[in-house]
């Protein structure tokens, strides 16, 4: 007969695998965990749920992808602000049906990419019912020197640029994508970011929560959208324009900052991934596509949203 | 026809309810919330997830009290702590065929618990799907001059003392608890505290968390134990015992303290509501009940755990 596995066994077993390594932290095995924060930075908090049939399905998504991805989404968040990942919490609403080794699984998805970023894992609630699984993470990062970016600087005549490529995010890229944590302390070191915002909603969506809460708009260029060879060579040019600039969970930043600024990433990349320029932003309170043949088409906000 | 609403109509209905009042917060409406936090402070934080059928069921709880709990629970875990709750990110999951005024009815439970201990909305994830309500909060406190209050402190001779009375909680009590933020702050500010926790699991297993951290064992006399006029008096005297020693979500305050500052506590009651002492912590790694005849049983760990 199995000995039967309680969260307590399943806490136990995540403590042997995260050993507390940071200073400033008191860490896991009370009732919430403790941080010292260090001196003059700032701290920023995000937070994401993500639910079996919605954000991933099995068997596409392996339980150890559908973890990786919960953390990762958040690793985002903290990337669009310019920030350094710091510590998560993570909350589980598991399966009964699925055993201990499910639960591990999805757990070691999570450790490996906290791992990898450094992030310490210093608290969560683990849960079993009779529904699909629910994984939340609640993350902590830093702001270097306080110089976190916001979504509310961009200026009329910023350079509007994203980096990688864009759509086709579906069925595979949404759960392997790297969060440009580096990428985006990279670009904050070497220059001036007046906004930034991750892209998980689709491109045209989530430069409307930049141009929004700056109070300008955007006149992006068709040609320059770094469309992505995730999406089929068999769709023509225009569908596959619509979807880069449509599809969700790219997981990409998209960025304004001056165009002296500018210039110089598109002289001298720092990172090791692609940087496009694809418009400007406007003193106009709309955003506008300008296509090839010169004529211009409002974009339409068509990304994702969760309807009530 | 109705009129759709989607998540960002959510949010913006949140934010015209949560206006950003507190100093060192930058707020909602970014990729992260951003926090300067105050000097030579402890941050404390928690997480808990909360499930539809597990948690609460509807109709018994009301979409308002399913809110209202999940913040609770928390705010229960800052108290633990002796934090001041400072801020707080809401995940949801809301069924889709419950419709938006059920979403504004949940966020309502929240948004009134939190405006009543001043605790600050600072962002979230709202989604939807065909499931049951699942609510998520991740909670930061703040620990008044970094005095926080561990699991890990108790020390043979201490006095074990809880607030309020125990068991019964089913089935109203547990979506309507005050959770014990003032209470454990002005303890704090009494008597010198050497370990607490809150009590959701039941008093046996999370007797047994301040044990295990503390490395010591217990002597608690059944006569002492404060019993709740929830239970029913048609129960024997054992029945009700039992239910006190091992219901789960009492959310009172379970602490230990030296005989000196524990008299101090019994001759003078700082608190609006009964403090109880309940026993002594000992050397001896056991927990004992001892009985009015005499006798002594070991306490066995019979509270709530999820089987994964």
């Amino acid at each position: 007969m199995a000995t039967s596995f309680h969260e307590f066994d399943l806490i136990q077993w995540i403590r042997a695998q995260c050993p507390n390594s940071k200073a400033n932290l008191i860490g896991i095995g009370d009732d919430t965990a403790i941080l010292q924060p260090p001196l003059n930075c700032e701290l920023l908090f995000a937070t994401d749920m993500l639910m079996e049939g919605t954000h991933f399905t099995f068997p596409s998504a392996t339980p150890e992808r559908a973890g990786r991805k919960a953390l990762a989404v958040n690793l985002s968040d903290i990337a669009a602000m310019a920030g350094r990942p710091h510590s998560a919490l993570i909350s589980l609403a598991l399966p009964k049906s699925k055993g201990p080794e499910f639960a591990k699984a999805v757990m070691q998805g999570i450790i490996d990419l906290a791992n990898e970023f450094q992030v310490q894992l210093i608290g969560g609630d683990t849960n079993s019912w009779d529904g699909p699984l629910v994984i939340n993470v609640a993350i902590i990062g830093i702001a270097p020197e306080s110089k976190s970016i916001k979504r509310s600087g961009a200026m009329p005549g910023d350079w509007i640029f994203v980096t990688g490529e864009l759509g086709g995010s579906l069925p595979a890229h949404h759960l392997t994508f790297t969060p440009r944590i580096n990428e985006a302390l990279i670009l904050n070191q070497t220059v001036s970011l007046n906004s930034m915002i991750d892209l998980s909603d689709g491109l045209t969506s989530d430069l409307q929560h930049i141009l929004r809460e700056s109070n300008v708009g955007a006149i992006l260029d068709a040609t320059t959208i770094p469309i992505s060879n995730r999406l089929s060579s068999d769709d023509s040019n225009q569908v596959r324009l619509k979807r880069a600039l449509s599809d969700g969970e790219d997981f990409e930043l998209l960025f304004t900052l001056s165009p002296e600024d500018g210039k110089q990433l598109l002289n001298q990349n720092p990172l090791s991934i692609n940087l496009t320029q694809i418009g400007e932003i406007s003193s106009r309170l709309t955003a506008i596509l300008q296509h090839p043949d010169g004529s211009q088409t409002t974009l339409e906000d068509s990304g994702w949203k969760h309807e009530l």
